[in-house]
């Protein structure tokens, strides 16, 4: 029976009922964790042999370049081939950076602001105001970025087929709004798939400010874990298409096909803007580590052995994120209190409760000893004005935990749920 | 008999016999490199037995801490104990980064002009000026940082026991200026130690700024290559001691230890210092590569066992510096036409020549097949105003081809300074 359909007496009941199953789970003392997008240590284990691909050391010299010294600042070209292949762009068009894509975002937007990019009439630290759009539910770091620098955070709402480019349409017309947020594959954390219309409309539009950055973070380019690989389009030749040649920077690693944290992170482009950061790059460091891109390189090889790895990962997460769907399938669909994707690939659900209860459902959580990503995380400012939304990342803990975790998430909304509507 | 003391006769006379020399070693073909200061191949195989040191899974987990995973931010426990030890501070100051400690450099200053530091009034992208201490000649990625960011680069004149301390602090009277520059050991290029009264001095500075940036570059604290250790002052304890607890700011790094590109940077500074950068990092990357600090942890163990390393590389580096200095004892010094000094660690040779022959001696290197640093790198916007500085990087040529570059570097420094003599 629906929450919202019944009586006051009925509700008390159930409330009664789930704060029994609430004490009885906050009494097993459990210590689990469905905050962040980590991969589970199976994950980790079935990468190992990457650090068996180098075995001499000759093997570290390739094409002549020797990847224990220095040098070679925009990556080793055959880590630039090989992340062309996966991203369908062209090597010329590839800097491989360090471990972390997000730090090559955000060397990207600060170097905007210390030094205008390559388009800039100014320096954005010289700007009165900068302005960013934020597809909303989104990723946080993404939006604590922005927020980093002062940007004025502007929310698009997501629709099922990406950000709604209507409004996307109206705001680039003011020439202060410098960029916009996306994650087009299995969004953070929806895991919608932006829609073939929606990539079209994205490539051609036509921004005010010269220099706008549409930030293309690929993060899950081949991360299915319910579905076979799926193609998607190669964003920069799109904006080739309709003139917009330097508007796109994208960006993808292997923090979550290898090691997060000790994978390769890598930045696409014009090739005008790869050399313009190249140059400024340089400044800040000598180069990156060609060892790990190496291993890398022999270790994925080429776009089919990285999905055929991604196969082995996504046996391991397809049941995590079933666990968690088939939790809130039985709990809580049928009470009528939430909504929610059903993702394909990715690392979240997103889940849609009734306004005003996500942060209360997740304060109850934590009280029961589930950590879970801070409510309005998923928002500008990390503000959801409707207090709604709840990002589940089922990926960490072992299955059976996970289960447990779902079950004090279920248990959790329920009693937020009831006491919103009044107990 | 030195070329002073030659008349036009004797100089025209040496210039043809030098000059046929030129011409013969141009004939060979070389192609050497004595431009930076990268290790040789030799030393980067010594070092292969770091990738053996993580044999299983379990291997990878340390501290509870899974290094193969997100988090830890500021670096692995491990790690910091290992830098604390090696560097004389507490494990506590220290934040332990990615493969370079140039760019902890740098995103420490970046900092500095997009948000601020801990001190400061103002963000340094709202100051009128920013003003810089470069003592010269020093490292070119030093000043090029500084100039990138648009501060006006301070020239301050380099002793033969450091920066020249009274322009030092006459200059820190003025508010604009906010850093300066050091390599107190083993500076680069000159190999010159600052002496106790100059560190002393450096420590007890009142600089007006209140968000003055101390940057001491340790970048050879355990270079030594021709003698034992050098202990040397733990500069964070001792700017505590003159009420100075929040000016340093430390930078070290195992480029010249294991790999360049692939050894861990590191920075150090007072714990409220490593706590504001570490809360600015928190938005830029989620961690650095973990599973490299764990790996070098293991195999470095502790300052004992790196300083044995040490001993191995200096090994391989003597017979280079050795060859670059007899070079100049038995070519130049008889003629009277340069000055250098004899460093005992570091990776540099600097010698000053005649005013107005660096430019023309390295034109002639590079027309004969041997690349230097380019002249005036090592001054504040790459101009020695004297034209007379020549850094010489001999670490990565094999000992016989150096001793040819050597030679090539003697013979066109001897053109060079006979053209501008007269011939």
């Amino acid at each position: 029976m629906k929450y919202t359909e019944m009586t006051l007496a009925e509700r008390q009941g159930a409330y009664a009922a789930e704060k029994a199953r609430f004490e009885e789970l906050k009494s097993l003392g459990l210590k689990l964790n469905m905050a962040r997008g980590k991969p589970g240590t199976e994950q980790l284990d079935i990468v190992m042999d990457i650090f068996s691909v180098l075995p001499t050391n000759a093997d570290y010299i390739s094409s002549g370049i020797d990847s224990r010294n220095y040098g070679e600042l925009s990556g080793i070209p055959e880590a630039k081939v090989l992340f062309a292949d996966i991203l369908g762009c062209k090597p010329s068009q590839v800097f491989v950076g360090g471990n972390a894509s997000l730090q090559l975002m955000y060397d990207a937007i600060s170097k905007a602001y210390t030094h205008g990019l390559k388009r800039s009439v100014r320096k954005w630290s010289e700007e009165p105001v900068v302005k960013w759009l934020c597809p909303a539910p989104g990723y946080d770091r993404h939006f604590k970025v922005s927020e980093t620098f002062g940007m004025e955070l502007i929310t698009i709402p997501m629709t099922a087929e990406g950000p709604d480019m209507d409004a996307v349409e109206e705001w680039i017309q003011d020439p202060a709004v410098k960029g916009m947020w996306n994650v087009p594959k299995y969004s953070n954390p929806q895991g919608i798939v932006y829609s073939d219309a929606v990539i079209e409309r994205i490539a051609a539009m036509k921004p005010a400010a010269p220099d706008f950055m549409l930030m293309w973070d690929n993060a899950y380019c081949i991360h299915e874990f319910a579905s076979d690989f799926v193609p998607f389009p190669d964003i920069i030749s799109l904006c080739e298409k309709f003139g917009n040649d330097h508007m796109c920077y994208e960006f993808a690693s292997t923090s979550k096909v290898t090691f997060p944290g000790a994978g390769v992170g890598v930045m696409a482009a014009s090739e005008e803007n790869i050399a313009y950061f190249t140059k400024l790059m340089s400044i800040q460091t000598i180069g990156f580590d060609k060892i790990n891109q190496l291993r890398h390189v022999r270790y994925l090889k080429d776009k089919e052995t990285t999905l055929a790895l991604m196969k082995r990962h996504a046996e391991i997460l397809r049941p995590k994120f079933e666990a968690v769907l088939h939790g809130l399938d039985t709990e809580i669909a049928p009470l009528g209190i939430a909504s929610w994707e059903r993702p394909v690939g990715g690392y979240f659900v997103s889940l849609d409760g009734m306004e005003g209860t996500a942060k209360r459902t997740l304060a109850l959580c934590a009280e029961a000893g589930v950590t879970m990503t801070g409510a309005g995380a998923t928002f500008p400012y990390g503000v959801d004005p409707a207090d709604r939304n709840i990002r589940i990342a089922p990926t960490l803990p072992p299955v059976e935990e996970l289960k447990q975790a779902v079950d004090v998430l279920c248990t959790c909304l329920k009693l937020a749920t009831l006491e919103k509507l009044g107990v």
